[in-house]
């Protein structure tokens, strides 16, 4: 059987009680080790609290080598345990499909991810539209693909999620090259990064889907004692020290009910200049709205 | 100080290792009991792992009478434990609102929800619009706000997860116009009825934003050991046996990527029409971005 177990956001006693006794069980324990992080846990932790070793599972072992991880896995009890929840941002689709095709059994035991917790900040998961991704940016890399999906969302009104990249056992170009097994140390893209590289995109497009003055909350340590909240516009989290990782933003679009606004207060430095934020992101929804009606009139 | 706390999906043990710990300390333990239930688990299964006494709290008392819940909770410790995740399709602002104003302290313990658990059927959740519910029609109220929705995240390619129906502690109207606290037997929506309102509401409409080819996936039982996921066209769900509650349906876009199709083929009973089905879905996709494109051009 193959035990695929979230471990959930932040801490070795976020697994969740039957995916403890599953792992306990586990002839090996694998942790997939590239897409996120436990933030407040090590592997020793892990293993203390499992009683057994911990493999760390690489994007190359995982993508390259799926057969070791799988191997067995129809006669003895394999655990390949996913941050948060082991069907989150990315799937392991590959991994999963090459055990179905193996004939091996796959259970799941879900947990809590960005993607369902970051209803924690007060706006309701209905108003998310589809969640996005940002990379870091090089000097002649700056990959664009999230704007026109935010501006879909905004569009409709929609809040977008924007997961920030994480950068885990990356090779320098260089070192890639040369084919030395050098890795650089991790990066975590923290808050102020995210919103220079979002206002970036804006100057370069120039399309209107967001400015310095959208509303938005930062989202760090989400599900941990340190966690913390800030409702503030994109130029102000662009000078925040947003501290130790892991971040995520929302950009809010336009559907914020009365109650939400005043959930986001508590989170806000400057109240006013954010309520007021908020208040002109709902009358541009309004106005727009009666354009759309004018338009589909004039049908 | 006041707990938040998921339950995750469907049995006593989905509870997180330190959600149970906190439970273990509190004084007092409320179980919100109308916006969904744990599947697999009653109460008294709750209270045998909790080693205390579980309050069920009904919409009445969460929503009028939230100071009796919150009674003290600022000198002893208060759970309120939530199926799937405390903040997951209702957020219950108003209760934390009014602990905030009391000055008590409040601490979450994030869980799995359908919300993020939705992936399991191999979807992105990246490609997943916002999220809509679907209440039970009468003879003469068949709201529909739900069809601008999923007309929203098709004209862009988004899948869309359907939330369904449940009726827990509901009067009848005469119960209720007569003040007798007599209420009705619970009510899940399955899938069959889901897939008939939803056809029902697009003959209605007619905007041809769905059909009877649609293809979707039915999602029972999630996290459940009897969980099952069926792949089928809107059609032919309107005619399985979904069997026992929960049930949710995602309505596919257009994105569908080769190894996402491959994933769901597998919940199908007929592979070649619902591969046919989604095959249709993507080209339509592209004949309207083929279109989209002359029409900016036009402009």
């Amino acid at each position: 059987m193959l035990y695929l177990i979230g471990l959930g956001l932040s801490s070795v006693e976020d697994i969740t009680v039957a995916g403890l006794k599953a792992v306990k069980q586990c002839t090996r324990v694998y942790l997939e080790a590239y897409t996120s992080i436990l933030m407040a846990a090590s592997k020793e932790d892990l293993e203390e609290l499992y009683g057994c070793e911990v493999i760390l599972a690489d994007r190359e072992l995982v993508e390259s080598f799926s057969d070791t991880i799988l191997e067995d896995a129809d006669k003895v009890d394999v655990a390949f345990l996913v941050v948060g929840d082991p069907f989150g941002a990315t799937t392991h689709t590959d991994l999963l499909l090459r055990a179905r095709s193996l004939g091996i059994e796959i259970k799941t035991i879900h947990n809590a991810s960005v993607m369902n917790a970051v209803g924690a900040c007060g706006l309701q998961l209905y108003n998310f539209g589809q969640t996005v991704s940002l990379v870091f940016f090089t000097d002649n890399w700056k990959p664009d693909s999230f704007y026109d999906r935010i501006k879909e969302n905004r569009q409709i009104g929609l809040h977008t999620l924007v997961l920030l990249d994480i950068k885990v056992k990356e090779q320098s170009f260089e070192n890639m090259a040369r084919g030395r097994k050098i890795y650089e140390p991790p990066r975590y893209m923290n808050i102020e990064t995210a919103a220079l590289q979002l206002l970036d995109i804006e100057d370069l497009r120039k399309e209107d889907v967001y400015g310095v003055d959208t509303p938005c909350v930062s989202i760090s340590r989400l599900g941990s004692p340190q966690q913390k909240l800030v409702s503030a516009t994109l130029s102000e989290l662009a000078n925040i020290d947003s501290g130790e990782p892991l971040h995520s933003l929302v950009i809010l679009g336009n559907r914020v009910h009365e109650m939400e606004l005043e959930f986001l207060l508590e989170f806000a430095e400057d109240k006013e200049k954010f309520k007021r934020a908020v208040e002109v992101e709902i009358e541009a929804g309004k106005t727009k709205l009666i354009q759309t009606v004018e338009d589909e009139e004039e049908d």
